[in-house]
């Protein structure tokens, strides 16, 4: 039987498992990315595996994502990762150099390969063809360690593109077509591979805004063949030598199919507060702008900001309009300032921020209060713009240069003059911000800023596990209550001592202080404890705090993997109602721990209450093994 | 007699007083700038006047100091103050457009005028021949609303300028040496006028980078004549009618003068942590460097950032060190951007910021921990940089780009091939990021975000002031102690409230608690209180926590008088002794107030003990009359 793309690049890298969708596989990886706001404690993890060298074909590490550096904790952490790369044989993209996922596909992705990324866009990379997956930095740590990496076989649904878009209409308008039809939860365990006579109308650049934005459909990923167009964009880099052809068998089957017909297209845009919010930019417009913002990995691109240049040219923006432009990539930024593109952004009236997320991730240029703000990026989530009042719509870039110039939403479609742009032949290739590893890292000083704190581990699993209830939650609870994150605690990543004193606060101020009191002890959970954000930081600081087990009616699946993956015990509720009998401080024991999580069944004592409550940890074997081990680091340590 | 440029301007702008060094005198403003950290308190203080139109020439309102907005707070202050500017006749420079002194020159600035600026970088405009000076919010609002100006007549020095700068010497040497030789206390009521041979061989980017740093002598200002030289900048800038010739009468006379010869400086070096710890750069080299910044006020003109593209050209910044740009104005930039320079930039590595004063105010860009930072700024106190543990040395951008390539620092002048560069002819013309004001502003509505909150205003002085002892103060309390200042607090200068909430928190936590649960009361202070930065707020935000007069052995000159400005009493212990007599949360009483305050001597009556204290209001006739009518705001508005 055939196989499409996706399923070829699986089997291909395939170490454990059946490829059944849903069943457990694992995979091997060929290449990681890091940046630097999850990178530092993946990076502490993998110094945890004492490994001398990553066991990848290439591992890079990238900072763009805390590049403000209003305090010196960003540079101490730049510096950790720089030094720590070096010597470890991963490459060290410098902040100037771009957003990861832009150099990614300039410089190192690779047409048929794995990637394993701790950044939710890995998937940028499947515009060039490579199965390229985000994770927590815990993954990409254990990858680089060697270690194959576990999901469940997703199912593959083809997305049948038909057409060519018109003039005015992008590839931003074909991924919120997407969003539009399948919703932010139509992706879950599934890899998006587009096919059909679309794809050869749609340049390197333009599939990978589309593949980038899949992460809103919470899928896997998604993935475009490697095709002429793709060698075209290698050839252009210089690097030929990494394409190979990668395109589906011709009796591939798919597990579901979509159609998107790209000639019937038209602007569209991602209202408040939702990606999939999707509505034609024609409904919205005469809504007044405040502010532009065109960057991000999902439209940062060469061909991107060369046509916002053409727009713009010999015009101004709006008097009551703030236009920002991140350029993706040292290389995009360089080529702009060569052919006078960049002068054209300036003399319009545009502020140049540095290659980087910056806005993306509320790390600045916040809109003022109630603010309407025009952006390229892939997510516009209540507050993400670090103004809780602002109403973000996600457009295009012709749509966001559009309004920029008229002030208020703006169909670029009743414009004439659509500038057609041709790919270059040839892109800039400058790699100087980029760090080569050591030959031999041995003599390379890891530096250790006081920001950089050691990273906490779990224990092997006593066999019998006691202490208080420090808190007991209601449901719903999300992986924002357990880890907070905004601008003032993202650069603290590196620093769990510190994010420690923040940890379930929202839930109870008292929390951190009371883990320490009484030495850490158990969280009581209502139903779906943990869900929202896929945050390891929601089990590392709660592992710092000494807290040996979660126990609640029900667990979000990526939070319960981490809490294992870290060596906290998830344990659910047998009977519901004994939620109701516990009070915080209450004395719990668990006996006999080791054979109980291996049986699945585990009975929790209330001393306090002289109590037994059933709960069951509900676990892959791996994961109870990681359970009597003290998590996946001392796993994979231990084999 | 002849008349030096300092007493051309003065005497044409003199109001009251006469030019007797030392003597108050008060002149008429021409011009007043501002910056946003400054400006929103100043405009609100302009409001407050309740004047329509600004009486000045031109008034301009920059934005360059809280543009990162990592939250609403810096955007609502921009939509303040464009629009208060629209509607009472001032032009606004939005963001992105530069930094207010860059820009200032380039665009606004002229020979033989005065202009009060909200920032104490303002004496930069002396460059091109005009008298200007730094100075409070509250003066500039009162300059805005027609009000003359008071100072001291400062004393004239003359600083004879002799032979020529040798290549990879600058402009930044030539004010280094001064520095070195008065130190930061040397300019104090001073005014510092270059003359001899030497001008001309400075342009006017050079001379202006000599008056900026003139601030950091403490001077009242710096000028150089407006000659030849200042004729061609200004035609180049498109604006030949705005000169006029400007130079020291034959037989002008001086209160002092300094001689420095241009022929023997060589590449200096401002140490940690102030800028009159001057050594050669010679005497520093293999120290070895984390980053360099190239930018603020003092060297980010055309000709420094052309310059340092020529010397970056082709070239590599070194791998471990962090080289950051912020081009002075959208005019530089753009220029670079057309020219090919800021290619050669991006190229080499470096990161390039928006144009801003950026890293220069500790918004963002902080170092590394124990980081060495060469900086082309003009101030590197212990902290300012956002690392306290950074050291930064202040240099021109030769030795900074010379030192980013070879990673420690490096003296430029062993190098060949000094890059020669010619003054444009013509410089790049586009004020479309400058918004003029409304020919009629009364429809224009002045928008106010919640970070706008209203000012507080003083009353007129009753006759019977009580209250209790809020706190009691050791000596030398700083106006940092009265009213912090961080990259946190910076972005509520126009929320005074929330400022309140610190309000001496750092000698007494409950300072602020007390203040409003007693509606008010007394400060007692010890020697020297409110010495260090001349912040307003110290007087501001007491005002508003129902401060009615500060208590102390000794005032520094410029916190008493903002008091005064702001309605509150600065009392001075006639008996030192007293202060130990009175405790915290006493009861005191002031009968008969506006009698005493007009005699000069003031009897405090302590309830709670039974005492009387003699105290003395030493301040001149118009200050009583602030005081009586509740503030210069009052008796402004009360002319």
């Amino acid at each position: 039987m055939g196989l499409n793309v996706a399923q070829k690049i699986i089997k291909s890298h395939l170490v454990k498992g059946n490829m059944v969708p849903g069943e457990e596989i694992a995979i091997k990886i060929d290449q990681t990315l890091t940046q630097d706001s999850t990178g530092t404690m993946a990076y502490l993890q993998f110094e945890a595996l004492g490994v001398d060298k990553v066991k990848t074909k290439k591992s890079v590490a990238y900072i763009d994502h805390n590049i403000l550096q209003t305090g010196p904790e960003n540079a101490d952490d730049h510096m950790y990762i720089q030094t720590v790369a070096k010597k470890h044989g991963i490459y060290f993209s410098k902040p100037g150099n771009g957003i990861c996922h832009q150099v990614n596909l300039e410089r190192f992705g690779i047409p048929g390969n794995t990637l394993l990324g701790s950044d939710s866009h890995t998937p940028t990379a499947g515009g060039i063809g490579m199965l390229a997956i985000g994770a927590g930095g815990l993954d990409v740590a254990v990858a680089m360690g060697g270690g194959e990496y576990y999901i469940n076989m997703p199912k593959v649904v083809k997305v049948n593109l038909k057409g060519k878009l018109k003039p005015w209409v992008s590839a931003k308008d074909v991924i919120l077509e997407v969003l539009r039809k399948l919703t932010v939860k139509g992706g879950v365990e599934k890899v998006f591979e587009y096919v059909g006579e679309g794809v050869k109308t749609l340049t390197v650049p333009e599939r990978a805004t589309i593949t980038n934005m899949g992460a809103e459909l919470g899928a896997t990923t998604s993935i475009f063949p490697a095709d002429e167009t793709t060698l075209e964009f290698l050839k252009a880099q210089g690097r030929e030598e990494d394409f190979s052809l990668l395109v589906p068998d011709e009796d591939a089957t798919y597990d579901e199919e979509v159609e998107i017909d790209l000639t019937s297209l038209k602007p569209l845009a991602a209202c408040p507060h939702s990606p999939d919010n999707v509505v034609p930019v024609s409904e919205l417009k005469d809504i007044k702008v405040n502010q532009v913002a065109i960057g991000s990995c999902t439209n940062s691109s060469y061909v991107d900001l060369l046509r916002t240049s053409m727009i713009l040219k010999g015009k101004t923006i709006k008097e009551d309009v703030s236009l920002v432009i991140a350029p993706g990539s040292k290389q995009v930024l360089n080529m702009l300032a060569n052919n006078g593109a960049l002068s054209d952004l300036v003399a319009s009236g545009a502020r140049i921020l540095e290659c980087a997320c910056g806005p993306c991730i509320g790390m600045g240029q916040s809109p003022c209060t109630d603010a309407v703000s025009l952006r390229t990026f892939n997510r516009n989530f209540e507050g993400r713009s670090g103004t809780r009042s602002a109403n973000v719509y996600l457009v295009s870039p012709e749509v966001a240069a559009a309004s920029a110039l008229t002030g208020h939403i703006t169909d670029p479609s009743e414009l004439d003059g659509f500038p057609e742009i041709k790919m270059p032949k040839e892109f800039l290739i400058n790699d100087n911000l980029i760090v080569d590893p050591a030959e031999d890292g041995k003599d390379v000083e890891v530096v250790r800023g006081p920001n950089i704190k050691p990273f906490p581990k779990a224990d092997s699993l006593k066999e019998k596990v006691s202490g208080k209830v420090l808190t007991k939650v209601i449901d719903n609870i999300t992986t924002d209550h357990i880890m907070p994150s905004n601008a003032k605690l993202l650069p603290y990543r590196s620093n769990i001592p510190h994010l420690a004193n923040f940890c379930l606060t929202p839930c109870d101020e008292k929390f951190p202080e009371k883990a320490k009191k009484y030495n850490g002890g158990f969280i009581i959970g209502g139903t779906n404890y943990g869900q929202g954000s896929s945050r390891e930081h929601a089990a590392l600081v709660p592992l710092y705090l000494g807290v040996k087990a979660v126990i609640a009616k029900s667990f979000a699946r990526i939070h319960k993997a981490n809490l294992v993956n870290n060596g906290i015990m998830p344990l659910e509720f047998k009977n519901e109602k004994d939620y109701d009998d516990i009070d915080s401080l209450d004395d719990l024991v668990i006996e006999n721990a080791v054979e109980q999580v291996k049986s699945g069944i585990v009975i929790v004592k209330n001393v306090t209450k002289g109590k037994e409550y059933i709960t069951t940890i509900d676990i892959t074997e791996r994961q109870k093994d990681m359970i009597l081990e003290g998590g996946l680091l001392n796993l994979m340590k231990n084999r």
